[in-house]
């Protein structure tokens, strides 16, 4: 899927990095940059560059952010008491959008995984006991993986926070809603039959 | 779907401007050049710079190239006495892909449309029998989208061709009528280029 344009071929290239794109998708995007004005390509470019360099890390919980403070941090509506433990910046994107959490969040940057060489301080846990220690937070949040490096991880965190008398939760795990319950893997459903709720 | 920042949220503006690129797909991508590299982003934007700065129309067959002649009307392997005519630039790259041509092009840019104001002068039709007229000519192939703006300016061009002594063929129709050039799928294309038939 290469033209005879060598220009349009680097592009490709890089365009093709993208998670989900294929050469033909790819092909796909430059051609119509092609059709559109230069400006529109120069102003995606500067939107990308920009984004890029001048992408910040929130001085107290990680997240990114265009400033010093991220905008959950700052925001006067949002209850700084509960603070909601996650792995990535993407799992902050996901819970906001959800529009169910009104708290603030932690963003670990990773798991702990003896495996991978990964201990507490190699993720943001020191700075998670720090805040913990200034004694804003009443309720933490544990929403991490269910996986072994998630399991372990809210383990250690939950064991830390506990001794600090902080209220630790966790995410319910059982059957995702509106899902099939014949399609519901194994684990899920032998997870939300042991943790059945009262009707 | 909008993120905490306005960074993110403008790059994510200008990646789902692309065909088939939802809000989602783009806040992946955006998401995906933050976990990568500064410089990975530097090269994408400046790949995609170049390309659109950069591209030129080849002079001879009106092709995107990166030089003042593109790359097929300088290979001195084609058969520069057949010339496959058609709409855009993504039907010369649809053809040459297919592996079963070996010869010139020439890019029209658009097709005649009496409804939308579009007159054979519109469009590289002049460019084309000027080339006819210089002799180098033997057959010319009517690539064209089998529609009715395809159809009538298949006619047009057949006509005046004919007219110079041109041996004037058209794709067999192994493509869907109705359909777009740039979609058909490789096998039928090629298909249709072997079969050709006389107009």
């Amino acid at each position: 899927m290469s033209t005879s344009s060598n220009l349009i071929n680097k592009a490709v290239e890089h365009l093709s990095k993208f998670p989900g794109i294929g050469q033909k998708s790819a092909l796909r995007m430059a051609l119509h940059l092609l059709k559109k004005t230069e400006s529109d390509t120069i102003e995606l470019s500067q939107a990308l560059l920009t984004m890029r360099t001048e992408i910040k890390f929130c001085r107290q919980c990680y997240n990114i952010s265009d400033a010093e403070l991220c905008n959950v941090c700052t925001s006067p509506s949002k209850d700084e008491s509960t603070v909601c433990v996650v792995k990535d910046f993407q799992d902050v994107i996901a819970i906001e959008n959800t529009g169910q959490y009104n708290g603030h969040f932690h963003v670990l940057g990773g798991l702990i995984s003896p495996v991978d060489g990964i201990g507490p301080s190699d993720i943001k846990i020191p700075e998670l006991l720090q805040r913990a220690d200034t004694g804003a937070i009443k309720e933490a949040i544990l929403a991490l993986s269910s996986t072994l490096e998630g399991d372990t991880t809210e383990y250690y965190i939950a064991k830390k926070l506990r001794e600090k008398g902080i209220h630790v939760t966790t995410l319910s795990k059982g059957i995702s809603v509106g899902g099939e319950l014949e399609y519901a893997d194994e684990m899920s459903l032998a997870r939300s039959i042991r943790n059945r709720t009262n009707l």
